[in-house]
């Protein structure tokens, strides 16, 4: 039986301060951190053990990362970072506070930009695109670089991770961690279990929490669940649902 | 041209401790923490960037790796792993309180078996050799697992690395940096500075301190230097040399 596990970053600064981070780089808070380490613990206790991880190149994900392998005593693990499992890109709305965004545009057109399948946010302007000159993504054609993005577009870009890197990775009887973002493992996620463009927008995955997916040898999804206390992990999805709405 | 930064890790519980570490997979002190992040720091203030890391599989390098990338603000660079990178094993010593074993075997006998080029400490037993065992040995034929090593053992498997991906990296442009060991930094320098068998026993490498080099369009080394205060280098030179003699 093939395995692979998926956890979103434990909680960022913006995920408390409850505004939209996409690529802005944006720290653990120390509660993030401890979920970090909280869920490394967890695979341990567990018997999981992996060959190889991957995340993204926002440190949220990647101290995230570190802190599972730390728990795990697993830091000696090769580590792959990839763009592709970057957080959606919120364009124009980065670093708003959802709170006052909702204020101004209404509740409902903030979830709309959230949560609609391929309806993007307004565009940052190329010139104010901080992403286009940071090094890490000097590697990419421009081009490749978005000023904003729906789901959509980020199921466009994180698919071919799993085709060409991941998907090849598990087949091979790799122990595959994925330490990524709630829009990256959705976008995964819709793929894997074939959810529609009108339910995945509902669908929460909580910060921090091991997501565990089983797969039989043509690499089709058996089953998945999380690690963990039930009751927890209800009440962070329950907060994720409601981050956005005005308070 | 091109350049290559080497960085011993900071200090270990073992460093503090005067105990031999080779194999053991100590973690950082406090002190080694903090050290790892002034390295980090200071590369960052003279300008330095890096595409691509590479470190041993013992945690004390990874995490001093760890805290350069986070002091850089390049946590997103990716990591290679590799044992070949490895502290020198030292045998029957690991684990040894370096000023009893000085006591019980004399301080000279205990200079031959750090500071030799070619006569190893005692061998472990096989059957207690816990490397043989732990997963990030796994995928290596147990045969290339040491029970022992001499300083001639640790060039004989770093200087395939510096061939084989180091080199290959860094003529190609690649900015890399490399956090490791005393004894697996010191073979790469031997062969780069081509200091003879003699000599490379009493140079000493630094805890945490940016170790530059130089190189022609050849791969020829041109200059190499630390970063940092001369005096507190020097300091810490002398205390690594200090290292195994009777308290």
């Amino acid at each position: 039986m093939y395995k692979l596990v998926l956890i979103r970053h434990g909680q960022s600064q913006w995920n408390l301060d409850n505004r939209f981070s996409g690529w802005a780089d944006v720290d653990l808070t120390e509660q993030g951190m401890a979920e970090a380490a909280e869920a490394g613990r967890l695979l341990k206790a567990e018997g999981y053990a992996f060959d190889i991880a991957h995340t993204s190149v926002l440190k949220r994900a990647v101290r995230t990362l570190w802190g599972v392998l730390d728990a795990m005593d697993q830091m000696w693990l090769p580590v792959v970072t990839d763009w592709r499992l970057n957080e959606r890109h919120y364009g124009g709305l980065t670093g708003l506070n959802k709170a006052e965004t909702a204020a101004k545009y209404g509740e409902d057109q903030v979830k709309v930009w959230r949560r609609s399948y391929d309806i993007p946010p307004p565009p940052l302007d190329r010139a104010s695109n901080e992403s286009v000159h940071d090094p890490r993504y000097a590697n990419l054609d421009p081009s490749v670089i978005p000023d904003t993005e729906c789901l959509k577009d980020t199921v466009d870009r994180v698919l071919p991770y799993w085709h060409d890197v991941l998907a090849p990775a598990v087949g091979s009887g790799q122990r595959v961690v994925v330490a990524a973002h709630g829009n990256s493992l959705r976008a995964l996620v819709k793929y894997l279990d074939n959810i529609s463009d009108e339910e995945i927008v509902e669908l929460n995955i909580p910060n921090g929490v091991p997501l565990v997916y089983e797969f039989d040898a043509n690499l089709k999804p058996i089953r998945h669940y999380y690690l963990g206390d039930a009751d927890a992990i209800a009440a962070k999805m329950a907060a994720v649902a409601n981050q956005g709405k005005a308070k």
